[in-house]
């Protein structure tokens, strides 16, 4: 009953039909289950001028903007966990790297990978995570919004979906979030070098926290007085701290704490035993072979040529 | 060891120091442990070579472009599910409308608005949901990126958090996706038909359904059956149908899938008690009045004037 | 004959066709005039290579990048004059104000909306011209590129064309340039408040310039010397050096001077008189009233209401 | 005194300042020249306020948004005639080539290279012309609008600025208009390939037009008999009906026809006598070489590899 009076309050959809409705609720307000003809229209006029609405609304289709993204370009994106310092506290991540969190961060990306196979690489280090689009990918066809939001999507579902793979029994205690961009390089000397700064922050970053956690975790310092003590020194000076202080090489730390994680495809050759029988034989165990892909995580330089020169099909010719 | 070897190697960061790097691997072929001023500056080397890349690649960081929204829009965000109609199978989703699943969405709704409070309304259906920015907005610079890839991501790691509030022991069997855009909306107006667009679709998609299923469940068709049966029907002979023969009147179906979700912000004068105590006084008991803002859920007609003027402070002033 | 040897060398178009072309050049070289079926090919060859060809480099149109204008905006293309301190300065432009120079700058933008009817109102003040079209336009289909470029080109294009007209035998000395943008305002508001900030700016550059040359051509002072008279001094300052050193006041300088130039479309009932002769009549004269459009020019306030108020039909509803 | 009394009704400036205003248009009413401390703060209330009424305004800038041109790509404008094929018919252009149109065009380019020398090669035919600029450019910081209008703007005046150097007596009837895009190529092969577009592009349609007009100004055909004639002909067909029915081998039209205009730059060595005198000594007559850039035209194939080869230096290495 309420739905037929405010119906007739609504200019936008109902106007041409007030008269009808007007004679609906009366209706209504009949014993129930009586069904009459008289009745039937009033749905029915409700339910066209919906239609009716419907078209006359869709103009506003028009204002959504082209975004696409220029051909022949590497289309890149990053996401950044949104207020991680936060979110790292509150969960108890270890210093300077928790290995829980990066592996969770690594399978995240993984899923997204494995849902968009036109991602040729991906590059994470602490809380960020960059995807790579080849250059001819046309998924999407190539609108950038629907690009960076579905990677955004993807990977912060699977963060989710996968925490207690990584933290066990320790709760996540709120929906993290990610904040991503989309940006493009049109050559492969372009990409290499945003992958290249992506790398090269990773190690700044990870030499300072390892020697500032050193000092804190084993030289006994408040936090303060190891930022005071950090304060103004070159990599040379932190690395000569942990050396001749902790007796700890930096350049032995682990791998993924110092090149961060990237993600490509890998062929696989995978020879599997089927049983065949064609009509007319007995059944007969043959050898098959085929190629599968699979992502494979490495922890390697990607800052010099060796990395690009063991997998020649990462990056498309620039002459295309 | 094989860092060092590594790092020789790549051109991009040690060509340069390559001298030095020559002897940085005899010396650490040394035994362990042997600490010697000579074996430092290898670790320096590399570490400031490092830091120096890092400023030799940073340029790339030009290539990101400016998506700064048109100020004094509305900014709206629409996601929706990506393979939902799959994603709705695999976990036996009640049709034609699934309360728990539009529970869920619209918890994850509220999750995002909560954590963007410039978000001024929000309306879903089904398995999308459009959140709207005030024309005035200044979250994120209006960068059209970050907002969206915000949205998203929150949106998408609350669905997978609450599913358990509303699928109880029914496992989650993957991490789903959303993917999502940005239109802007210069006038009330156009943002109003925005609105009434959505749910218009809303009505037309739940009354198509609504018989569908209802001609499968109840009549006893197949899909294919129902599917021919309603080919070429208006929205007449599809209310005709349901009252004529399974005895429903759709206007008494309920306003949530009829209708779907409205979110807004919504004032609470809340009164509470406080003791209070002043420094050489007794304790005391004080009534304290606080406004608070909490989000509320509605299921009513968006399209015509009413609801607008029940609620005269979403919309800001065209004039403005 | 060169053509078809170089046409060999050419991979892109005649790779294909080699073999045929390769007998080309041959047949060339017999005596002229000579027409026989064999040579024939070669022409037919080189052509429908090309056209081939064409289809083949087609896909470089997919490389434009879509910049439709947000509907229900005012889209306004401003241009500025390109190094006109120069350019005034080779034409013996008259300080502070040329007259000559203005009235150009003003013919050229009524040629400019005499060609693009959707430009509702234009302002121009020194070497800048705005042009304000309106918000429901759908010239170019909102294309911004298309939208600017034409503005600039036939503003241009115009200036050159009609110089004379002003400077009379003073000859232009080289084609001048003036750069233009597009900006985007979703309100009436928004529009007023950019007119305004033109007409401001039009007001304290004129004032400056105004007491500036007056001290240089009545006070006798250098331009360096009235520059330093200038620095710190307020309007007021202004004003008062002008009314008690040279018995000027400001407020009866030319109002074209002081607020810039506005054009508008005026509507004009022309009554004129025609012949009729209906058929087995005599001729008639009869009067004939009807409704033109021109462009006005005024030179008055557009910062308060009243000229808004005196022309109503220059916005748009805001509610659109 | 229309100014004061038009200044006191407008609220967007002067409300503040009301008061003050209302003593002043009293003052006004005074005799002519009578100077009085009290007149004076009228001016300057008016002026201050100007002032703080453009701050208040100066918000509108912010509405513009960033149009910069992805960086390292190669940057291309393409301008078009708008109308030409009227412009053509009222200029008397001759069918189906004017060389004096055409060489108006190669001027007017000249004029924008010789504006802008980031542009690395420049290609026009029939009544248009791209400009590249290089992909390191950053005239006018990448800023696609800017860099538009004012290839568009340079274009048009010096179009009509150097008419009647093409054209002589016969006069330019009203000023003509050029509409302009921006398209981006990331790779010297997408660049090369927009070029060799335009190029089978000219080939194409200068190819119809000559056996159009053959067929017209030869054969006596009417227009629409020519039209009908080539319905459906191939180009072989074309080249036959030339050369069987008029003698005309098509390869032998001139270049400029079949190939359109490539503007580069070239380097001249100029060797110049000047005379020296050093101090304590006799004048002394040297040669002194220098280098000079000049723009040249070609009308040669720039699809295949021949012309890039010639001028290694037009293009930049991909891998930068």
């Amino acid at each position: 009953m309420e739905e037929a009076l405010q119906g007739s309050s609504v200019p936008g959809v109902d106007q041409i039909y007030r008269r009808t409705l007007m004679f609906g609720p009366v209706l209504c307000r009949l014993p129930g289950g009586i069904k009459t003809r008289i009745l039937r229209p009033v749905a029915s006029v409700f339910t066209s001028s919906s239609r009716m609405a419907k078209s006359k609304f869709e103009y506003v289709r028009n204002f959504e903007t082209d975004d696409t993204c220029l051909k022949n370009c590497y289309i890149v994106v990053r996401l950044d966990g949104r207020n991680f310092h936060k979110f790292a506290e509150q969960h108890n991540f270890m210093k300077p790297n928790d290995n829980r969190a990066l592996g969770l961060m690594t399978c995240s990306a993984r899923s997204v990978m494995e849902d968009l196979d036109d991602i040729i690489i991906s590059y994470g280090q602490s809380d960020e995570f960059s995807f790579v689009f080849k250059r001819t990918s046309n998924w999407f066809k190539r609108r950038a919004s629907k690009l960076m939001t579905h990677v955004a999507s993807q990977f912060s579902s699977s963060y989710v979906f996968y925490w207690k793979d990584y933290f066990g029994d320790q709760p996540l205690l709120y929906p993290p979030g990610f904040d991503g961009r989309v940006v493009l390089y049109p050559s492969n000397r372009n990409l290499r070098d945003y992958l290249s700064w992506r790398q090269a922050d990773c190690h700044v970053n990870n030499l300072y926290n390892t020697v500032f956690w050193t000092l804190v975790q084993k030289g006994g310092l408040t936090t303060t007085q190891a930022e005071d003590r950090l304060k103004g020194t070159l990599a040379a000076d932190k690395n000569e701290i942990m050396f001749s202080e902790f007796d700890i090489n930096y350049n032995k730390e682990p791998l993924v704490h110092r090149k961060g994680t990237t993600l490509i495809w890998e062929k696989l050759e995978e020879t599997v035993t089927k049983s065949v029988k064609l009509p007319n034989e007995a059944g007969e165990e043959v050898l098959v072979t085929r190629t599968r892909r699979r992502v494979s995580a490495h922890h390697c330089d990607v800052i010099g040529n060796q990395f690009w020169e063991e997998h020649p099909n990462i990056l498309e010719d620039d002459n295309c």
